[in-house]
């Protein structure tokens, strides 16, 4: 080309947990099945919507109306029924233009990010669920800002870590928090999420929720919403139906802006973000159009209910299936549908293998580590080749921390106890080799 | 906030088309019904899917694979056909590997500008379409760089005006071509197209080529594709179905890659979009599988057919009823279903005026008309305020040229003629006043 | 002008030291005699250099040579005398080659900031001396990044605030000291600067250590220069002739790099450096001519003897003046030629005035003060309207403190009492207001 | 480094004028005498400041206020005298706020393209002078922006070119003339400049002159001075001792802005370039006070006049020297002191050489020679090596075309001789091999 085409930080745009698909597709090919445990898609992993769901979809696309576009920010009915919803809360209350619908909330994030200037940054968890940390160290041309999630306190944040980075580091701008998290499945209890938005206060901050797992919590656990503990602070709340309906495939999620007009620097990120999506015209029109008729359903909240408990059942399953392999360290979790299991200091070294028969597969997989990588990595490669199990090493979520994400969507049992299986026998065959 | 937040080029981003509608709906709310010209949505223009293609769109829905994730580059089998598709055109080939699906093409668009270097500039027409023209102004911080739409050559891109500016402003890397274009509605013939990439070639640029009109061409008129023209130098083809099918409610857009690996930048380009769509995991899948389905039915093509004669019917309608009009140019259309009215030197001036009876209709335009603006926005400014009828002023695409686009989208034909004759009434009085 | 023209950060460029010079020409042209206490120029304050050092200099005038071009790293002899200088310490060991002449440090700490990307921070002291802190802030856009010096602890780096800014901001990827300080007068000693570089190796940062007051030490103070306690970090120590010799108005300062092969990004920073430097050509040869033959001439070691002995005297002479005014906290200083004094929490407030009787200047104060400012500027414009002592306040040092800085130089006993009366006098009247 | 240190652009920072003497070097090291011709430092070729001269500079340094700061913007007498004097012109008035002194004209530059935004472009001549060209090439992150200088209308700019890339890059904020020329020694017209001037106003442009050349004339050659063609059209003329005194090693240049506050952004501008420069306080004073000093002394004019007259004649005896060599084009020249020798097309190829004895030079030139590069730097690493002269090629100088620069200094006419007969030797035993 005639001159250089990239700008800074086109290299920081990474996504293990698409990357690795790369690696399974390889072993497919050798006629292998794989058992998916990389990706939140509980549709991938047997879970159906229910009939009425789906009818009430179906419906819709009958009316010639669900074709079109809709208003820039989101259809008005919508973002009306999304507003009074949250406002029954009694929090921090919203209206109409406080939200903007996205074509799902990696779009949202994109968006977020992309007009901040390069030396503001968001400080988000580590681990970190990949589209917040890549999008964020991508606008900023350097590593992702990180406050660690402690797996020695139920993966809540270290909330000491966090004040002492946003008190000695005046780049940051806002704090991003998941609750529930991805990847550590863990559901924050309110006087957490209060401390933050305090500390967002004390520093001046805004804050970002990314509340897409909000109505999945199980095992009785609570929390609180972002508009129940914001009070005054600048904020804005990610959600979306991928998770919950569940529909990933739809591309929906939104952003709710509280307290918008409390802060001109505020009011003009959410003003730039909405132009963003403004020259892109619309987001996708029929799950905006599903959300008040599925959500207002009596059959909605019994629906979440019934789900919630099968994740829940899993979420016990899974701990009772590794509470006895040695080395490795999680917590039962509470919320979305992941757990992450970290591999205890030291037990991981370069010389640990499983035993792979198939000359193709070895093949495959001495060129899959001939690059240095961390010691997780490794192990989630052999995981791959020996047992056809794929998972996500966990330092590929900006961490420090060894060790992988799994998750709990397996709808069918049998198949859910196999793939738990072929990971503990790999995991003691790796350890103790 | 503690720091500056935004980083230069955010304010370049404006989407009149879009922001219209705010005025609008202040008339809305007085109690007026406004005949919306200013946006290509068939859909809200009543027309209607055919059923056999909305039964087939609802038999996806009854699949539970359709509600989840597709892979991050979009369905295989999708991807696998629209290759097929596009190499029976014996042009440039592609694989599955060289087409990556978005949320729609803004979304597309947005990913190939955001990651440019603000010195590397892509080259498009005025009238600009402003998805295209705001994106590439962010991320450069700096006016559009573009070249000229001929009015009195059929709207033909002035290819002296693109082959001196490629020349002689080596900030240019690629050239972005509409075709069939929006807002001129025009179609450029095979050697038209074929010189722009013999410029392309000569100055080492990439080619943009924005087809999503591709398959909306009337009144005889023939182009070619990028396939096939474009031989071997590097170029992406922006797809889709918005205005097709037509289903812009979907946000279903691909990008084909062309000779992505003859050039390394080029190809890091290619990777680094990928990697952009990676990072949001997945674009929307039931519209994904709908292509297939759609495009494959032998009924299709007689869609398109009759599509496109009500479309060249309502061109030519057009052309007849505003052939009398003094003051104004315009070219009969081609393709899409735009058509752009100029104002010919001189004939709009600050004192110009429409009657407008209702005081508090008036007490809006006055607050509408109370900034500076180019003679064009205050027309259309008057013609929402008395006829009630909303285009986009031409001003606004990045043109140094005073008119407005209207559509040829009304399938109500009395609602079509109505419309129609409130903008000439509007003309002739607001010219002659 | 036909496009934007500035980039993000040219708005961070300040330099109150020079900016008040603005206002006290404004009284000059009244007719009043300055004071000027807001600058370290030794000259202005009627220090003389001795007249062998004069003439040793007029001598190298008198050969041609003299007037051309120098290397453009600056002269090789002058950079093996200050190499062979360096190393005679027998602390890190540099060669000619590292170590590179510019037109006075202003212009090396230029360089040293311009190339740095926007999100990679050095931090530095506050309060802190301008130069350093607005070009830091300028490449950055953004507040500039610091560690508190500690005016309850004999202004010493706060250590812990270093430590927990290093750690807990990751944006920073440098440490800058400087060391005898400006604005604060002191001197660190060694394992003060043990300390740092500690920091610096366990967070795998390079230092700048600013040494240009390296000599000019009193009152049996002691510290270290980089070179003895740097070990194996990368590091860059800025020098030169400005306040030693002295001769400020010759623009000349060197920079070693220390280590600079031991870290490849940290070497690829040092050659752009040279490299911004040699597409200047050359810095100014005269002083790199006078250099060896000044510094090696043996009258030079008495001759800043005498100097600091003086600069002691009066350092001494200030403690004693103020040492019964209320309201005030200062230091006893051991080094460079300033002291800063503190205003004691809350005795500011925005009713206190000094007596001003001439109208004119009442007027022009009236102006000066009409915007929004810290308490601290605005006692520093009484002073210069009430006593025409033109002093610098804190608060423009990057500083959340209130006070101002006052120079030990002016040589004329009799000039220096007067102003350091009308200071004493000013700030009894303004607190006592 | 804990992060990536530098931002893009660092890497166009490149000068071969200099980087050519460390090849030099090594054949200095082998024992070899160089002809130096790669830079325009007079004093390195023997020429002497008259005694006069040196004297009033000398009786400067026995004034202590000489070794002192200066204002920021320069000692406010030189800077009244320097208006005064363009005042006399009757063309374009300036005050003495309008004026700025740098460390050098290499100082100026830096600052005036540091803070463009990256996509503002400057077009600058080629060939051309590698301070200009490097610092707007590396504040953009592009190749620099260029107008021909054509060899076949005497080194004139092609005006049609340079008007067409104005007109055609809407990028270009800035035209940049260097008058008279490095590296051609041409002089322009006025009825060239005011072409230009035209071409400014016409689309909007600020101008850069960099006039440090403007009293080094000969051959009865006239030109016009920014001051007297530029009218109301905001511009920044350069100027400069180095070359005239000649003093390079002073590092003394100043700049003047013409109608400054016509323009709010140009305005702006020069605010942003005077607050770069406060930042380091002061430029260099002995030489501002030299030069009301030296250039009201009767004895300069006539001191310009036999320099003039001396380099004329050595211009004359180059053309007659190298006038019957076959395969190169040049011009006679008219002003400053180098000439550029064209290579004919074709007539370069990669089998040429010289013949070269001595195998340790055979040895280092083979390393040079060793990655690929333009015939014309192959031609001057041969020149340097078989003849032990050093010139800079054309092809360094951000040209398309090949040739090398030589210089028109050398006082010591056996020198001189010698050193031309070098050169025609080495291009005939080149050219014929």
């Amino acid at each position: 080309m005639r001159q250089n085409l990239l700008r800074q930080g086109a290299d920081e745009l990474s996504y293990e947990i698409r990357g690795i698909v790369k690696k399974a597709e390889q072993l497919q090919a050798l006629g292998y099945t794989i058992h998916w445990e990389n990706i939140g898609d509980p549709i991938q992993k047997n879970r159906k919507l229910p009939e009425w769901m789906k009818e009430t979809i179906i419906e819709l696309l009958r009316d010639d109306k669900t074709y079109g576009y809709s208003h820039s920010k989101g259809l008005i009915e919508t973002r009306q029924f999304l507003a009074e919803k949250n406002n029954e809360l009694k929090g921090t209350q919203i209206g109409v233009d406080d939200i903007t619908f996205f074509n799902g909330l990696g779009d949202a994030i994109a968006k977020i990010y992309q007009f901040l200037t390069p030396s503001a940054r968001v400080i988000g968890p580590s681990p970190a669920y990949s589209t917040h940390s890549s999008a964020e160290a991508a606008h900023a041309n350097a590593h992702p800002v990180t406050y660690n999630l402690d797996p020695e306190n139920s993966w809540y944040p270290d909330l000491d870590d966090l004040y002492m980075k946003v008190k000695y580091n005046t780049s940051i701008v806002g704090i991003l928090v998941i609750n529930p998290d991805n990847p550590t499945g863990m559901v924050y209890p309110r006087h957490i999420l209060e401390r933050i938005v305090a500390i967002a206060k004390e520093f001046d901050l805004f804050l970002i929720f990314d509340e897409i797992y909000q109505n999945i919590v199980y095992n009785n656990a609570s929390t609180a919403s972002m508009a129940e503990v914001i009070g005054d602070v600048p904020g804005i709340s990610l959600k979306g139906i991928s998770k919950e309906f569940p529909w990933p495939g739809s591309r929906c999620g939104w952003a709710e802006y509280y307290n918008r007009t409390s802060d001109s620097d505020f009011n003009k990120l959410c003003s730039t973000i909405d132009n963003a999506k403004m020259i892109e015209v619309s987001s996708t029109t029929l799950p905006q159009r599903a959300i008040p008729k599925v959500m207002s359903d009596p059959r909605y909240t019994e629906f979440l209910k019934e789900t919630n408990e099968q994740i829940g059942q899993r979420s016990k399953y899974l701990t009772e299936m590794f509470a006895d392999v040695e080395g490795i360290q999680f917590n039962l979790t509470n919320g979305a549908f992941y757990n992450t299991i970290i591999f205890k200091k030291n037990v991981l070294h370069k010389d640990q293998s499983m035993v792979i028969e198939d000359e193709k597969v070895k093949s495959l997989l001495d060129n899959w580590l001939a690059d240095d990588m961390p010691f997780d990595k490794r192990f989630v490669y052999y995981l791959l080749a020996a047992k056809q199990v794929c998972v996500v090493p966990i330092s590929a979520f900006a961490s420090d921390l060894l060790g992988f994400r799994m998750t709990l969507l397996e709808a069918d049992e049998q198949e859910q106890i196999e793939t738990y299986k072929r990971i503990k026998d790999g995991l003691i065959e790796y350890l103790n080799s």
